[in-house]
């Protein structure tokens, strides 16, 4: 019965990305350990990436809990957490180059086998668009390189926040001319979807088990009472009617 | 040789849309005709189309110079236009429908015959993106129904300015994560380019002559040193190596 609602009520969708639409675990080890084993460059890339990971959310916070100093965007965070890993991790030899072309590999992240087929049924009858911590440049790269087909970019750095604050939510809304009800935020995290759904937008849960592999302890599934709870993407659009 | 600097530095090419990219005039005198005589509303749909356009830039002076009272989005500006010019024009029976979608006109404006190729050209080598004074959802519909490629969508709403404000071009290289030189404005209006390049943007004119059909008086040809001046689109792509 929700499925009818949403199909009546919902004219965009916005993505939560790292985790729901790409794979940014495997898809990272991957692209640096190819990359530092051409460089003859050794170091536990696997660790590196879940350390990494485990930083993201507490720089987020270190910037919410300092907004006097202003925003700060993602690619900068990110940036900050890989120089203190390689001083962590004993990577020696890296060039500034090679720093800078370490941290872009989240620009370089590889969609789950669903996402692309399932945005582009989806991008014929809704507006697609990530809402994402990502900055917008990022977003637009991994675009570009994954193939991903967004009608448009909504990234923290356009809002000056990040989720789960009210201002991405909203502000999603208030650039498309919306009430948040005509939004539909997907996400393969209860908490996104939680903050979303607290806002009025309509909520859809994908479960993406593995996105921290072996280190995955929630979002097995849905824990809340969303909107919808689909498959994947493939299962998302079928359902919308696309 | 100012194409091969050209090719070299810029990374992003941000495109004004109406006039450059879409033949406002003649898609909106069509669309709004078509409709009337299907609805049996009688009205000179050319007059007011031109009428309406010459009240926008007033309009958006008017919101530069109340600054205080908060930006105000070019559908809203559009919409009270309009209403203006409909008791204008003694234009009879129309419901708050009709007059919304007269207003959303804009948002199905038709591209030049070069702009869907040019710009899939294009895209192959940079990233495009509108930098226009319409809002984001007026110029994600109007890529929509165009089948305009855009890799985002950066509208004046972004920026809570409108061109020549500096906060738009300025705007446009901070979100892209570029300095000013390598982003190259696009634009068939000599006053857009002039602003673009004095923020140290590049920049690419291309006539359009018809944009204001009879009425033309400016921007037959480009008038200041840009960095290229091109014949449409198509010419660009191929210039840029696309």
């Amino acid at each position: 019965m929700t499925d009818e609602i949403a199909r009546r009520e919902v004219k965009a969708l916005v993505f939560d990305v790292f985790g729901t639409v790409v794979d940014w675990r495997t898809s990272l080890i991957e692209d640096l350990s190819q990359w530092a084993k051409s460089k003859k460059i050794d170091a536990d890339w696997t660790a590196l990436v879940d350390a990494w990971r485990e930083a993201y959310v507490p720089s987020m916070n270190e910037v919410r809990n300092n907004a006097a100093k202003g925003f700060v965007k993602l690619d900068v965070l990110h940036r900050q957490s890989l120089d203190k890993l390689i001083e962590r991790f004993d990577i020696k030899g890296l060039s500034e180059a090679d720093r800078d072309h370490i941290n872009r590999g989240w620009h370089r992240l590889k969609p789950w086998p669903d996402s692309v087929p399932g945005l582009t049924r989806l991008k014929t009858k809704f507006i697609i668009s990530p809402l994402s911590n990502g900055n917008v440049i990022l977003l637009t790269n991994m675009a570009k390189n994954a193939g991903l087909p967004w009608d448009l970019i909504l990234g923290s750095e356009i809002f000056e926040h990040f989720k789960p604050d009210p201002e991405t939510y909203l502000g999603a809304a208030r650039l498309l001319s919306m009430s948040p009800g005509e939004v539909m935020m997907v996400a393969a995290h209860n908490g996104d979807l939680k903050a979303a759904q607290s806002h009025g937008l309509k909520t859809a849960f994908v479960p993406r088990p593995g996105e921290y592999g072996p280190h995955q302890k929630r979002d097995f599934e849905a824990t809340g009472e969303w909107t919808m709870v689909v498959k994947d993407l493939n299962d998302l659009a079928a359902r919308l009617g696309c």
